[in-house]
């Protein structure tokens, strides 16, 4: 037996989650997506990993999604989010995405802490953009629903990928 | 601008995917589960990090599938598992249930190396279960659809947390 090495645990967000909520009256289960309700119509990475691995493999930026299904910040912007076409279809076109309710063992995702909502692009280079962030200088990768422009902004500034710079 | 510090990629099994894949032919996507088939009416976790959380505050065994949507024995194997109600309802009531596509950066999940179909159990200790294994020398934790009486036997042995041994 091998004790596995996991201090992760211990900078969980997690708290409380909706484990066990998708049941039906019935007794039948709604099957769990993997979009969680941010873009059923776009195909999500289901780990980090799987997702680096896309964006390199791609030469895509990744955009990462922390949120929680009952944080009222998370789900307003889930909605303005999931209906806006142009943001949709960016990410379709040139983005790989993932959308997490739980921390990954990569601190560079949390430059400034760990809260929900929070979007974080990652190069096809594997480099946290830490430079793109909202309007919030307490909380940098925080965005509201009125901070969708920005968001687009942001989503350009993250195809220009790094190796272009060079 | 932080660089990533990820080795993972180097490790992934990956390789070959489904990436893209569920494209209808009107054009219109069927959303991505997280039980892949394995199991509709199971409540799956998303990444590992979140696995062992809810292993560790539910006090339950954790089972993780590692396996490719592509994979002929993955497939097969994912057929008798979905469709076994006794190895469903004993996950149901006893497990928390994770499938991967893709490798994570704990080794401990991989003893033997990294090869699909294989099932790990790790106890809510956070201890890799690497004693309980099916019957190929081999690949000590690859299961064919022959050896589902096997696993229910190694299902039942995970049951048995290892703070009871004490």
């Amino acid at each position: 037996m091998i004790k596995a090495a996991l201090s992760v645990l211990l900078v969980l967000v997690a708290m409380s989650s909706t484990f066990g909520k998708n049941t039906l009256k019935s007794g039948k289960r709604i099957p769990q997506t993997l979009s969680r309700g941010w873009g059923d119509q776009l195909i999500w990475a289901q780990t980090y990993e799987e997702a680096l691995y896309w964006s390199r493999s791609r030469n895509k930026p990744l955009m990462v999604i922390f949120h929680l299904e009952d944080c009222p910040h998370s789900l307003a912007l889930k909605k303005i989010f999931s209906e806006d076409n142009e943001i949709q279809k960016k990410i379709d076109d040139d983005f790989i995405v993932l959308n997490l309710m739980y921390e990954t063992t990569d601190k560079h995702l949390s430059p400034d802490g760990q809260y929900v909502p929070r979007i974080l692009f990652v190069d096809p280079t594997m480099t946290v953009r830490a430079d793109i962030n909202g309007r919030y200088m307490n909380r940098l990768y925080a965005y509201e629903p009125a901070d969708v422009k920005l968001l687009k902004l942001n989503m350009d500034k993250a195809k220009k990928l790094l190796k272009s710079e060079l």
